[in-house]
């Protein structure tokens, strides 16, 4: 049969935690927490298992849920979403992305993409007959170049894919660049898509700089977002995108049909969990202290950290180590010294080898020391 | 915003929930059963939530698991289909759905579909750019009659969805049905999703003619089943697909960016839940008693019964009690009576009123014994 994705192979993320497993490596490679979630969401979920809410939840998500993340939303950003119209609920920011691509792309369309990008971008703007249009970041910095972007917007530009905090690179938007993209969006007819599963987890006291904070941006957005991502769940697959309500009705009409609704029992649950806010604004702190361990733990290797400000990810060079391409050289030290990561040239459409792997730090105290003391000496 | 769904709008599930809810109704409309799942399910997902089995699963689900829908299909049909190439866990049926006709239908293909249709079916293929073909199925029997088939292939023919047991009709094939699709398929380059998510809901001792007893007919065959349907647990959102080597690395494919994976802890509960047969084999009898119970409840109402061979679901005609088209009788009934169904013109392209509507059976005793009394005073 002739392929609708004939130019997707199998994840790296599946490839890299296979791999992992197969040569028993510790896995930094895959984003998730080697954590558990918070005890009290388990015992919430099993009490509505119990209570017997174990069938089809209204397709948006329940409302209450609903409610909850608009109650979120406006205690992060001072902007609180009808959760009738413009809250919906998903499996996993995976299917938000999922629907908001295909509710905006039509055939000829072309998206902006920033690379490395996340890598469901592309093969989703491809499968709806749009064309992507990467530009790569910043060498180092990861930051964006608005003159390029600005250089690549022609009249088909229909979207564009913004991701901050970003992953791979952990950059994120600062005040400059919003002030570019506001100018861009008041400029020209396209909208955004933001993918925003990394909010809560951004450091050194600085602001995530949210399409919601800003009504011009907010109006031509759909934002995503992840409870696995902010509450160590990442196996429960539920997230949810905010959009005006114009766009929110095309992307419950997908949504209706790719998977109907989520896993109830949860969505119970969540409502309940995330009456305590310190469950989300204590993010920051926790994974700070996870990204300064792990960085501080890594300058016993001989790899170069590149800049972290947000994610859950640290991005290395290991150019001065080995000449190997980045692909080989993860599989390799997966392999060899035990540690699984994730080569970042998958990321980019050129394929381009930049001696660039990613680290996951979503990882308990032991775990990263062991993962280090393998690098250190197996490397 | 241009839509990518011009022609879909909110599912009939929701809306007559939505409106069961609003009325206070019985809502014997939305396919789901008012008894709750087995509660050894429910401990052993909590189990495995409390052993922190809460991360990502394997895209194609655990394979634990699919070796366990391999045993199920061995069990059932004599066939094992190989868990590591050719079974695929979704998001509920309707993801598989979903990722099946997203798989095989390419711009310009058609797809002939049996009217009254599941909604989802058409939206889906239109979205990827196919053309429905609907064939309506015999008045009352809701036989298929093979000569339209035959009549409507043509070299654009890509895909006939198959529906055994058939939602909403309750109909299921006869072996004459898989002789005529036999013969179309040998002599035709089409391949066929069959939609079988009753597939354990079958009544009077009658075989499900699964496409999997076939050789030649599961060769071209994506086979889809849900645990909801058959576990009590449709707010579960489990589902999979069985399919050829060959199919099934397309699905995946898909499969991998539009959900990724499947809620995790519930995977491996199933795991064990499975390992008894019973949860299965026993569900012909178990539903075959709420059949019985409600028809003979319902012969006290002035319904016409259409005949009932699988699925939960019930057709009954009012032709004769009102002139009313069918989605202002459900509607009203709904209010004034108390009881929510679900009209069946919207499952036909032509939307004609054939004064029918669905009533779901997937209830306890109580459930059913009011709807009727409700029914029978004020319908
Ligand atoms: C859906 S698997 C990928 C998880 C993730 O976000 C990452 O590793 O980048
Ligand atoms: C996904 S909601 C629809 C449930 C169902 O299968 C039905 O009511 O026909």
């Amino acid at each position: 049969i002739s392929s609708k994705l004939p130019n997707a192979g199998t994840s790296i993320f599946s490839i890299m935690s296979a791999w992992a497993h197969e040569h028993k490596a510790v896995n930094l490679a895959q984003g998730f927490p080697d954590f558990d979630c918070h005890p009290e969401l388990v015992r919430l979920t099993h009490h509505y298992m119990q209570k017997g809410m174990n069938q089809y939840a209204p397709s948006a998500g329940i409302l209450p849920l609903r409610e909850r993340i608009a109650e979120k939303t406006a205690h992060t950003y001072g902007f609180s979403p009808d959760p009738a119209t413009e809250v919906t609920l998903t499996t996993g920011a995976t299917e938000a992305l999922f629907v908001a691509i295909s509710a905006l792309v039509q055939e000829g369309d072309e998206v902006i993409v920033f690379e490395p990008a996340y890598d469901a971008y592309i093969p989703v703007i491809e499968l709806n007959g749009g064309k992507a249009v990467p530009i790569a970041l910043e060498r180092n910095t990861y930051a964006i170049n608005w003159h390029q972007v600005k250089e690549a917007l022609t009249p088909q530009t229909r979207l564009i894919i913004i991701n901050t905090p970003h992953n791979p690179s952990g950059s994120v938007l600062k005040p400059h660049d919003i002030t570019e993209l506001t100018e861009i969006v008041m400029n020209h007819d396209l909208l955004l898509i933001s993918d925003e599963v990394y909010e809560h987890i951004i450091f050194d006291g600085v602001t995530h700089q949210s399409m919601l904070l800003y009504p011009i941006l907010r109006e031509k957005s759909i934002v995503i977002s992840s409870f696995g991502k902010t509450f160590h769940n990442t196996g429960w697959k539920m997230g949810y995108a905010i959009a005006p309500p114009e766009i929110t009705v095309e992307l419950r009409k997908l949504h209706q049909y790719v998977t109907f609704s989520n896993f109830t029992p949860a969505q119970y649950a969540l409502v309940d969990f995330m009456a305590e806010t310190k469950h989300y604004t204590s993010l920051p702190e926790f994974y700070q202290e996870r990204r300064d361990k792990f960085r501080s733990l890594m300058q016993a290797t001989d790899f170069e950290l590149l800049p972290c400000q947000g994610t859950y990810f640290q991005l290395v060079s290991y150019a001065h180590l080995s000449s190997e391409p980045d692909v080989v050289y993860a599989k390799r030290i997966a392999k060899e010294a035990g540690v699984a990561t994730i080569p970042t040239s998958v990321f980019y459409t050129d394929k381009l080898d930049r001696k660039v792997v990613r680290f996951c730090f979503a990882k308990q105290d032991e775990t990263m020391e062991r993962a280090v003391e393998l690098l250190v000496k197996n490397a």
